[in-house]
């Protein structure tokens, strides 16, 4: 049934291809809207548990005209693997699908990149939709091409740039996103706001409360935002070799964190929650950030429930050997996103060692 | 030492990027030429024995200003896996490789399809260079940007579309082809001919005897003009959704050849040969081809010493059966690349079986 409601709708414009970005609600449950992006007779739905179990049954019964499979797998990132990949395009191989199917990645950050990827190297690359259930799959993984599993010797670092043929987030899918992944995914929202919108910044500051409620009308425009920013990003720079990088601050330190803590302790968000503190310290030592906007920032993300530590934290200079490991790092060189002021950032090159060591060690968790 | 010399000079053209392919000889050699399509500080040269014997120390030679990792493995197609790309990207990362890392695949079709999927997974995509050293690779395979690994189920069922930074063809390199594979490769040459240019289908009847007898001057000319051929066709139609498939000609029939044999009797080329026979046939009992026309395609083929059987033959239901399995078929329906005349391909869909099975059965091998 057509039964969605469309409250956003954007563009990811690149050199040889576009896409739409749909944000409402009733996605799922709308055969007609789903059809737009399906061109063969063929589905492979993607997806884990629990989400499988919340939804699936919409999507299915949305989906009654096409000849569809499953791929349904256990929660966990432990999943984002080699292994897991081609397991996927082995049971596409088995049931005979073909050049014309569609993937349908229906889930997190992990669903999504284990899709995509999959979607990438499938025949050479077939269409696929992203779905994303989570709150850090909508305003971040799901827009912008990026698709990878993970290797023992790091995040992400076998992958593909290949996009999707639509992005449909349904904002219902929230209500069942646990507590503690909610909050997380909230610290990719706060980073749009610090590297490129001072305004986005002080309206998240100001609805927080509706945020952290949930409130339908207020997670639909903060989605909106975070995805009007990075589809810009990503139109400007599709194989993130330039601007596009600003969407990494917090995130060496991020996956510094995670990678000290072998993933075991912080996830993806809280990392980048206390990753964005540090980044925020070393741009005020080095004079660009003020005192009260540092300030500001501080209280927003402790305010969302970040920026806690868990587990053993590591020392300054264990965390900057992991910091140089991180694949962003040409040639072994340290580049750390930093902000020039609240609502700008920048990419820095030769950040003095003992600066980075006295700010990492300040920040209090 | 700038010694190479180039005899011919082409561009793929692509929207987002542009390509050189330079044809000639001594560019092992060159390091001033090399040094043109290598951006960072380190390489990975990725070969196969016994190419590695032959030609590694030069390029070595020529890459001393970087540093440079080895991957070499044992000759045979059986190495085209998910398991050895895996253990050519664990490689890279074990050897701390960046996303400004060189690959450079040095050999034939296997290391070239190999090299060039890693090159697309590895940290979502790096540059490499196509140093091609078997005929069939020098006319088609390193050119176009299509990388992959086959699969039980089929070959080149994973692989990805990644150009490379230039191709570059010394065809000093073939004097070290074993005949077996040198005839082979003939049969992509004849293919260019018969599809979209009859001057040089007689250009190639007309020197038969010097290009077996591998003179250089007339290699560089046999290679020029089938990959003036091809680069056209792939400027024109990247991801191979229109006119790029004219190149399957005879390879739906050579596929399942292969297939059928396990990918133990017949090499590439060679099925690919008694597929074009097949195709012709077909073409004829069409009324497209001339009787004279196919007779002069028998010829050729058969001059070369190619289009001849190894093994047990299948009966035409069986390879059809195979045929309907090639990854080409969008929903299972046979499309077949048939002749229109000589010189000119078209894409044909709902070939009635019953001709298609006595076509097949009158090749006479």
């Amino acid at each position: 049934m057509p039964t969605a409601l469309i409250h956003h709708r954007l563009t990811v414009d690149l050199k040889s291809q576009a896409y739409p970005i749909l944000i409402g609600e009733s996605l799922l449950q709308d055969d007609a809207l789903l059809a737009q992006f399906i061109d063969g007779h063929q589905v492979m739905v993607v997806s884990q548990q629990p989400i499988a179990s919340h939804y699936l049954h919409y999507l299915s019964a949305s989906l009654k005209k096409y000849h569809v499979d499953h791929f349904i797998f256990k929660a966990g990132e432990q999943y984002k693997t080699v292994d897991q990949w081609e397991k996927l395009l082995v049971a596409m191989l088995r049931h005979k699908h073909d050049r014309s199917t569609t993937l349908i990645a229906l889930g997190g950050g992990v669903v999504g990149d284990l899709t995509g990827f999959a979607a990438a190297c499938f025949m050479r690359g077939i269409n696929y939709l992203q779905i994303p259930t989570t709150l850090i799959a909508q305003v971040d993984a799901a827009v912008g091409g990026k698709t990878a599993v993970n290797h023992p010797l790091g995040k992400n670092l076998i992958g593909a740039f290949h996009h999707p043929k639509a992005v449909l987030i349904d904002v219902q899918t929230l209500s069942t996103l646990p507590p503690r992944e909610f909050i997380a995914g909230l610290a990719e929202a706060i980073k749009y706001g610090l590297i490129m919108d001072e305004a986005f910044f002080a309206w998240i500051e100001s609805n927080l409360q509706s945020i952290l409620a949930k409130d339908a009308a207020t997670l639909l425009t903060l989605i909106q935002r975070c995805l009007a920013l990075k589809a810009s990003l990503v139109s400007e720079d599709e194989k993130d070799m330039g601007r596009r990088s600003l969407l990494n601050f917090g995130h060496t330190f991020g996956h510094a964190l995670e990678a000290h803590g072998e993933y075991k302790t912080l996830i993806h968000g809280e990392a980048v929650a206390i990753g964005m503190l540090m980044a925020a310290e070393v741009s005020h030592r080095l004079n660009h950030l003020s005192t009260a906007h540092l300030a500001r920032i501080k209280k927003l993300i402790y305010h969302c429930g970040l920026g806690r530590w868990v587990g053993e934290r590591p020392s300054a200079d264990t965390l900057i050997a992991f910091m140089q490991q991180d694949k962003k790092n040409k040639q072994h060189k340290l580049v750390l996103i930093l902000l020039q002021r609240l609502g700008e950032a920048y990419k820095a090159v030769d950040v003095p060692v003992d600066l980075l060591t006295r700010a990492i060690a300040c920040v209090d968790l």
